[in-house]
């Protein structure tokens, strides 16, 4: 794309409100605009980046056997009731609304229930099972204080994939594979070397559930890591017997445990039979007795993981994107005013858009130092400049964002790098 | 994707409370589920569908230099009251909800102001006009009836563009860009044969508006068409003078119009600066004055589409799904329990997907009249039938969902068909 075209513009300063270093670079960059606290707006820019790290999740959920499907957001409350969810004392993030018809309906803020409840129409016997669903859908919940940026919002972009199983042992088994798919997601969305499965509380249904953590000094959790094992356990079960129990089964010591702060970028849940239970899902078995389905829930909120993304992996001048969420990945730039200039950027832009390679062109009128700055802030991961001065030595000069060098390259070496 | 591994069923009959062809239909199929009335949940076989309408009307925005972006669903009421739009007296269909940390949001209805706000940050200069965004977005419309299944909900997709330009003249070419981008995705979504582009009110700002509306039994609009001309009326300013003039003006009568029952599909409005004026987004011109952006909008429902298609293109026996919009191209069914035939049809699937050929595989264990049954049901345009009978000819039993007959093709010939 021709940034000549591209309708946003990047900007000295964030709103004097944003607290937060990913929603403050996002902006600045011109990838998101805040409508209000903890509700943004995604531009061009930051919605490609979203839609990049939605289809690595994708890929992943549809490897695992998963069914992409899309709830709503409007919940009726006696679905909720059934599972003693609606009240605003048990779920206290509850955004309500009153129909004009009559009766009060909620926002959802995730979709155990409504999910529940569908599969009651297209589950009934075990030749049904097992079932695995998931959709990209905004959640809303009506949090009292919003300082993370787009790491929580009010109103933000989840993955949520549902499981349904015959038994535990099903359960069991295709937690262990959303587990690897997640590991592959975070690795493939470039913080898997920062990101430890850790050891949560359970809840009432099982001992452990598990997160996936991200070590960052921006975090809102406590987790202690062992590096070694790339391990780890959430606060709120450290210094419980049952877990000093588990690291040493484990091999670890607690002495061995480092204490990091970190962002939750995903969760596995078994839950079991308490959905199916109150909602009334169950399935005729082979013996013929009519027994509830066992369920499982996991997360990923694609909008908290681009957060997480800024927060790891930008520095003083601005965002660096891994390659596999780039908003494009070549950002290719000219300098000076020489129609010679205009004519090889122009040429050089049409042959990568010919090769399949995405392309931001700054074909824009203005200085050097303004497009490297914004370069360096937008944070595409390979810069080619085209100049008076490379187009003499017959060469490109390509910098890496990482990188605090430019190389200069002849542009046969230069395809073959990509 | 074999059907074995969907976990969607048909049904044989739609919920008592649903009412309208196109939610009984596409219930009964599989592709949706109700949640309320007015809220429905998009099922794998649905959700492919809405995707493949996206897909449409995303390449015809691209193409005529649309920037796809996000805006949100809660909605700062200080930017509403700018427009006098937050006050229910003014429009009734908001749905408004609590903050926890104090104050009131809407619930998107439509998007003019957030997205005119938002261009105050990126819109100084002439240099920056023209911008043309769009989005996929959800919109919540607090309906007090429901009654027309998914073309018009609470709750529902809309594909809503909207153009900033320097001047009048530029609004008006871009305006007629759309028009032609409205037709080409009604043409290529099936229903362009019925779909007219009729006159209707232009509100304040200009004479006359556009809508496409679909003529359809199961409308809620009334139109008056001229079939030669594909040119067509609203009956709101059908019997004005000023109609009379324009009918008089295109070589038309009153007489040779025929009224006509329709659903609106589309519609194409120019604002003006009415939106512009009130929230400050004005541009400094090339002799240095400030003065505000031209602005137009431009939606069309995906969803409302999805329903349109299928109330129009249905028959007594289910769905009749155009090709650019099918869930999938080819309904592979086997019949029988014999080996050599789930042999045949495992190996053709296989070669089908490797051909990038989007199937579904009816590979389950039932008698032949129900598998027909759920082809015809779920609507998909081309049905192959693999059995002993065809295995014995050396041939597959080929249907078009649109034909009556089914007729026997060797492998290549239906491939080269394809």
């Amino acid at each position: 794309m021709r940034q000549t075209q591209l309708f946003t513009k990047t900007r000295k300063e964030a709103p004097a409100d944003e607290v937060s270093k990913n929603a403050q670079l996002l902006i600045r960059a011109g990838f998101i605009h805040k409508e209000m606290a903890g509700v943004y707006t995604f531009l061009p820019l930051g919605l490609r980046v979203l839609k990049n790290i939605e289809e690595i999740i994708r890929e992943e959920m549809n490897a695992i056997g998963g069914q992409e499907m899309i709830l709503t957001t409007l919940q009726d409350k006696e679905v909720w009731e059934k599972t003693n969810r609606f009240s605003d004392d048990v779920m206290d993030v509850w955004f309500k609304t009153d129909l004009k018809a009559g009766g009060v309906v909620g926002l959802a803020p995730t979709h155990e229930e409504p999910i529940t409840r569908v599969m009651t129409n297209h589950i009934s016997s075990y030749k049904d099972l097992p079932v695995y669903a998931y959709q990209f859908q905004t959640k809303f919940r009506n949090e009292v204080r919003t300082k993370s940026g787009i790491m929580r919002g009010r109103e933000f972009l989840m993955k949520d994939l549902y499981s349904f199983d015959a038994d535990q042992a099903g359960l069991d088994a295709f937690y262990e594979k959303v587990s690897d798919a997640y590991i592959h997601i975070f690795d493939r969305a470039g913080i898997g070397h920062l990101t430890y499965k850790t050891f949560a509380s359970g809840g009432v249904f099982s001992k452990y559930s598990h997160e996936f953590q991200t070590v960052s000094d921006s975090g809102e959790d406590i987790i202690y890591i062992n590096e070694e094992q790339k391990k780890a356990f959430n606060k709120e079960i450290y210094g419980e017997a049952e877990t000093d129990k588990l690291i040493a089964d484990m091999a670890m010591t607690k002495m061995g445990l480092i204490e990091k702060k970190s962002i939750e970028v995903g969760n596995i849940f078994k839950l079991g039979t308490k959905f199916s239970e109150s909602l009334g899902l169950t399935y005729t078995n082979e013996s013929g007795n009519s027994v509830p389905v066992v369920m499982g829930s996991y997360g990923i909120g694609p909008s908290r993981l681009m957060g997480t993304i800024v927060e790891l992996l930008s520095d003083e001048k601005g965002i660096v994107w891994p390659e596999a969420v780039a908003p494009f990945r070549v950002h290719l730039v000219i300098l000076g005013n020489s129609p010679e200039v205009a004519v090889a950027g122009d040429m050089f832009y049409e042959k990568l858009k010919t090769l399949g390679v995405e392309t931001l062109y700054d074909d824009r009128d203005l200085r050097p130092g303004e497009k490297f700055a914004d370069s360096d802030l937008i944070g595409i991961p390979t810069r080619v400049v085209i100049s008076e001065k490379t187009l003499q030595a017959g060469k490109l000069e390509v910098k890496k964002r990482i990188a605090s060098e430019a190389e200069m390259m002849d542009e046969e070496e230069f395809l073959r790098s990509l």
